[in-house]
């Protein structure tokens, strides 16, 4: 048994606590880098540190346990209700180790501030980009449950996560109303408190999807530009807040504003070295609908908003884009006008598998909003071996439309999209019994979908491939070159993995 | 000069009118049978029969005046202004030939009744079935004109055309409530004048389309049910009416009503033998929106409702399925359930491909209601030849989509899919300049698109294919087996049609 270092006596948990101790102090980079059998394995739990290496073989959740590597054992524990008893407890107490530095002292923060450096993140997650930080979720864990713990769902930083004073934040709120128009404009400002206790809390479960995901499928095909994403550029997460619609009506919209009003803008509060702020907007139609559900979130799956994800203030847009669900939300402006802002204008935007850098027309396209039907495998992983021995194997994945269509059917073909298999669908943790429909056009949330089929028996490989079918009855297209395009967005194609057979001896 | 016959002497007209004569009456169904140059080409202009076999050969639209054959020709002349001249007239007078016996007394009626006995159609109209009469537009008149003539738009009828006499025609409006909830029920009955009277007049341009459109294509690749449609069971019209918002509301329905109503259902006056009548519903929250545009239409493009297209009143969904926008409408029902009829519960549908009539669970599918991204190919058709001395093609076709979702872009390749071209896309007839577009969400119409490209020079042949993509950035799926089901419903993978290059001798 090797204790590292336990860094305070936590007074709270739900399995209990750990005594405390006086052991050597390591930061979390230095744990970060124990994530192999080589290295020896270190995970953190409530700020003590474990030596867990010699525990990995005996894990009764088999090779999971090495996700934890480098991290903190707790999302996982939380994510597996297996670990929440007495003896679990006991059983990592035996391989205490030290303590850890809390994440305030970690070394190269991207911003400083007074109320966090860097925000923690789990070494689990995929990075794209250090700074800022861009990281996806590992496959396999997506699909492990309906809601995305917060510390898994991927973070798309597209500059220095900002410092924000919860006491002193305001939200302006502008009508700008344009200037040959009989209204005067209007500005309201909101402090964290006003948006908590002056409009009534809504809780809506929404999945939130990167316009990159699965671009390095496309990246594939054929050379695109962004970031590299997997398939896990997305998530699902209860989002509580205040409603957009309650907040534009209580700064003065009323339906006479729908006269020249068409768009409400966002800027975030996190800025490039230029002072240049993140931006986008959405059609008003969305924003001030009654079924839009628009929030101004400041829960993440009931817990304070953490600083990937926009602290203080994010807004979600339900069915959108990832995009234009603006962190660390500073100003709202309805508009008769789109967002100017380069995510806006020239970014986030479809274009023909024959336009080129060369050709590109930004004004032909309109800005992304709604996204189309989607779907994808996350167990088994391509490439992954299937014993002959095991007789079957389970497939596990995830559906999502945008603009609030349910996905009605997952497709599963085993081999490579000649015979098809329908998939059971889910759409709570709840299993089929406790689950209810949503109402129709707020299907917000995606749908994680399982088939087990037996082994084939005539072959060593299989071509597994998924496709989803949503309420409108869209489809996914079949291959990736013809929906090509330069910044290799709405990557949509079938997602296929071949998994190869072994034999028995 | 071949006089056959005039029925009566025109009052009113564009260009004019012709001198009556005493000349032989033949019936509509004995013109129509005069539809070759062996048998004679026969047309008929304001009740007069014209034979102009010996015109043909010097029409100066050249092929096209073969549309007409054994109909009239006032559809098309309505569509070609260049008809809109009084030497036309006087041309078309030296074939002047008999008198026409009106629809009135045409022989074998559908049904019998006070004011029409079988609707007057277009022997242009490709006929899929007699009795109930179904039939589509021929492809290269479809893309004609922005607005599709009534004459020519697709007829979808389930059972025979009722005989209605709209001076006794009575709607019924029942809110009907279940009997587990507070509310009482509710009866409205309004007349045709009570329609047009008492409610403001609105008019939208909007697309329907059947399900089963482009079915022919899914049939080829497999084995289908169902009518063998082309492409062309779609059009675009303008339609007038009441808002079907203001009539519920006019019926007392209430925004409380919400909690228990989530469909409206409509019962059409079409019966089969035993008495069933045409049934479908829609989603509530569609019907009761003030942006859905739902009408109680009681004109098509400016004039009285034809009896094909649901004389007297028609409900119109826009963005929804034609199978939603019931004809000869005689109930409207609010209702906490869907419509029980046959066509809603047990057909338009989809189904995965690996569902056959042995194992097929209606209840599994959602009602067919928005339709998917959808385009196809007008011009040129599958088989033309393309003289290598004309240098390049113009390609013409349609793109929609269901929900109020725009067109945003139209992908035409003339090398089977391995490159694209983006066709120009119009949303009216006034040309690109004075083009407005639809608010978002409300694209009810389609768009035609138009692509001139000069004739590849390294191949006899050219596979020309279109897609279109939506304003959610969905896009058609690239082939039609992994969408194909027992139904035929949903066929909109890439349309293709191939095409010969004549070589110059």
């Amino acid at each position: 048994m090797i204790i590292l270092s336990t860094k305070e006596s936590p007074t709270s948990g739900s399995v209990g606590t750990l005594p405390s101790s006086s052991l050597p102090i390591f930061s979390q980079e230095e744990v970060s880098r124990h994530r192999t059998l080589e290295d020896g394995i270190w995970v953190t739990y409530k700020g003590g540190v474990y030596d867990i290496t010699e525990f990995v073989a005996i894990h009764p959740g088999g090779d999971k346990i090495m996700l934890a590597a480098g991290g903190s054992v707790e999302p996982f524990w939380a994510l597996y209700a297996v670990h929440n008893q007495e003896h679990v407890l006991e059983m990592l107490s035996e391989y205490k180790a030290t303590e850890s530095r809390g994440p305030e002292e970690a070394a190269e923060p991207e911003s400083i501030g007074p109320l966090f450096l860097r925000p923690e993140r789990h070494p689990v997650l995929r990075i794209n980009n250090l700074k800022p930080f861009n990281a996806e979720t590992p496959p396999e864990i997506l699909t492990e449950s309906y809601i995305t713990p917060s510390v898994f769902f991927y973070k798309r930083n597209h500059l220095p996560v900002p410092n924000i004073d919860p006491a002193t934040y305001k939200l302006q709120i502008e009508i700008q109303a344009p200037t040959n128009s009989e209204r005067g404009g209007g500005v309201l400002s909101l402090s964290l408190d006003d948006l908590k206790n002056k409009f009534p809390k809504h809780t809506v479960t929404a999945t939130i999807q990167c316009a990159g995901n699965r671009r390095s499928d496309m990246h594939k095909a054929k050379q695109v530009k962004g970031l590299n994403w997997g398939i896990a550029a997305i998530g699902n997460a209860s989002w509580s807040g205040a409603k957009l619609r309650d907040v534009l009506l209580a700064a003065g919209y009323t339906l006479d504003d729908s006269k020249w009003a068409q768009h409400v803008q966002f800027e975030g509060l996190d800025q490039d070295v230029a002072g240049t702020t993140y931006g986008a907007s959405i059609p008003l139609k969305k924003a001030i609908s009654e079924d839009g559900d628009c929030l101004l979130a400041y829960e993440m799956n009931g817990e304070v908003l953490p600083a990937d994800h926009g602290f203080p203030i994010r807004v979600v847009v339900p069915g959108t884009v990832g995009a234009r669900n603006v962190k660390w939300l500073g100003k709202i402006i309805v508009s008769a006008e789109e967002s100017s802002s380069h995510w806006q204008q020239n970014d986030y935007k479809g274009f023909s598998p024959s336009t080129d850098w060369d050709t590109v027309d930004y004004k032909s396209a309109p800005a992304i909003q709604e996204l189309p039907i989607q779907s994808a495998i996350t167990v088994p992983a391509d490439g992954a071996i299937v014993d002959r021995s095991e007789e079957e194997v389970t497939i596990k994945g995830y559906a999502w439309s945008g603009g609030g269509r349910e996905v009605v059917r997952v497709d599963v073909s085993i081999d490579g999209g000649n015979t098809w298999k329908i998939a059971q669908l889910k759409c709570s943790d709840k299993g089929a019994d406790g689950e209810t429909t949503p109402p129709p056009g707020r299907a917000w949330a995606w749908k994680l979908w399982e088939l087990t089929v037996p082994l084939p028996e005539d072959t060593k490989e299989m071509e597994i491939v998924c496709k989803a079918v949503d309420s409108s009855y869209n489809m996914q297209p079949d291959t990736i070159l013809p929906i090509w395009n330069l910044r290799g967005v709405l990557s949509n194609a079938w997602h296929k993995v071949n998994v190869r057979i072994q034999e028995e001896e």
